[in-house]
């Protein structure tokens, strides 16, 4: 099975689009800086009376819950219906939900007001967010998947769902897509998850959602951390290969690197 | 025309300047590491509480409007009126002005309350603030220049201005620079706009707000851009060889290395 | 005097403690990282609302003043409150106290509310904190010392102490060590303060808070700064390397490289 990565990859890098994120200030810099590699042009502001112009110039935006706060949650709620309104592709990062309360309750009020077009998180996080079942600690997915959750998930919220581990699984709840390029070092780097969302972000706002734009960017991330780790000698050499990796990237490596089946 | 970046670049090193920033949470943590490898100390608490007593303590204040809230808003405030009132130079990096309202009114706000010694930003931020023009889309210019806007603005407002893009220019409304030092990567990477502003910090705070100090600051940044480069396979590698190359910058490399003409 | 540093280590890296930080927004990526490369998980929500949970999953809790503000203020008293409630460690790195009466206020707050495992500062934090003297500039210790106020304030609070520098100490109140690994290039890098306050977190909560685990902890970073400088041309690099250092270090070269004493 074959996804156009490669044409993917291109249009990205000519649209150059704006991708607008509400999202935590763990990672925040890794997913401006990957998101510029990847072909796109990062903005990150939050507060409420500037996101709402800042997403109508946006092509998509990117809503984290990694670090989340009251002002933020209002913040994430006004950009997502913003978008929602100007026909622009949301996508959710459901950062560590399953773990508190707290982030069950405000995923709770996203999926209340915001359409998302993506969903993307680990195994843990859309398991629960399917109702399938899954374990996260902290913000670390403690169980495996193998592409129910994401069909399921994609099924309940009409959604295009990403769900990333050791093998990635991309569904719009008809058709299923394991994609098998990665490296271990990538769960050895803090943001590695934030950053496919960002770089999603990028491939969402140039092509639009679809099975085939999401695929695309999380492979050309994915693709780009296998690059990148043999370069590397450890979790610090390597984050800092991963962007060259991804910024060096060619469409035909990409498309010849594309581990991609349908399940 | 030669500016003496070796004798401020020495001056830089010897007084340590403490330089306080109120800066946004995408790239401050590199504004940080860049403030120490050119010379400097950084601190960037922006508590209301607390920014005035340490602004006190600093040798000059940068004030950073990347991403904004009513919280820094007023922080920045506080901290440009307490730097006046102490006699210690303010700069600010008007970044994404141009893009909302919400950064035009804030904008205003701080010209109604804070003298700036130095502005640094793009062509696009700096022509939207001269009111000759200029465009910005997101936080990054898509409008060059030819210094006129930096020249109209340092009349306009009384302060040194720093125009950064393929070519710098640096104005005091009566004589302007062009500064061609640099490298393209340096566009491939968020935040060396936040970064060249951040070191601008370090030399007005150790030699006073110039034209030589603002050409000085800005050049040492982008001569070891140029340095790092040569060393580079992407913007990864090169933001960490940008900090080890502007550490590593000897006074007299810099003067050799330094291409400033005067318009 | 020789600590069972290679155990502790094997211990951390089995135990993969979740980590807990309520921190500053300029180094907070770095500690989440070097947490990793530690062998624990980090987690650094300060929402109220979520922390609470968030502890109760906790191996221990890491409190950085860094960059306060009322509300993550709240935040870190309610953190400490939870933690000393569920019996997990508490580790305070009081940044920059001494600065600012506002940030001495803030200290003053938190020992009212929290009793904290560990107190892991540089010399003229916890010189203050001792009440034997110490001066802060920014958040930079400018003065040395000899591990007295290491002991003095161990006494007093009840906490075991690390205090770091070019020597680091490490007192429980009776005994005392001076730990002698590290490179220079430490200083020169944003964070390092913080970054080995996120080891020792790692450490105290994969082995409970003792001496012997607050004096692995800084000396597994420590002694991962010593290799790391082997690598590196400059602040930049060497940052990546620390990661990757850390990261690779084995028990038994830890063993061999640690040196310890006890004063």
């Amino acid at each position: 099975m074959m996804i156009p990565i490669s044409d993917m990859m291109s249009k990205v890098r000519v649209a150059k689009p704006l991708v607008h994120h509400i999202t935590n200030y763990v990672t925040v810099n890794d997913c401006a800086n990957i998101c510029i590699c990847a072909g796109g042009s990062p903005v990150m502001t939050d507060e409420y009376e500037d996101l709402r112009d800042m997403v109508k110039l946006a092509s998509a935006v990117v809503i984290n819950i990694g670090t989340l706060n009251s002002r933020t949650v209002a913040s994430m709620v006004a950009a997502g219906e913003t978008a929602n309104a100007e026909g622009k592709p949301v996508i959710l990062d459901p950062v560590g939900v399953g773990a508190t309360p707290y982030r069950n309750h405000v995923a709770r009020i996203l999926f209340d007001n915001v359409r998302f077009s993506v969903i993307k998180g680990n195994a843990g996080e859309i398991g629960i967010l399917a109702g399938v079942g899954g374990q996260v600690r902290g913000v670390d997915s403690v169980s495996g998947g193998d592409g129910t959750a994401a069909r399921e998930l994609a099924k309940i919220s009409g959604a295009i769902v990403g769900m990333t581990g050791e093998t990635d699984y991309v569904s719009n709840g008809e058709r299923t897509l394991a994609l098998s390029n990665g490296h271990s070092l990538m769960d050895r780097v803090s943001g590695t998850g934030c950053m496919a969302s960002s770089v999603v972000g990028c491939y969402v706002g140039a092509c639009g959602a679809s099975l085939e734009s999401v695929a695309s960017g999380i492979s050309a991330f994915t693709i780009a951390g296998e690059l990148a780790a043999k370069k590397s000698s450890g979790p610090g050499t390597f984050k800092a290969n991963l962007f060259d990796s991804l910024y060096g990237l060619t469409p035909e490596q990409a498309q010849k690197a594309l581990k991609c089946s349908e399940l």
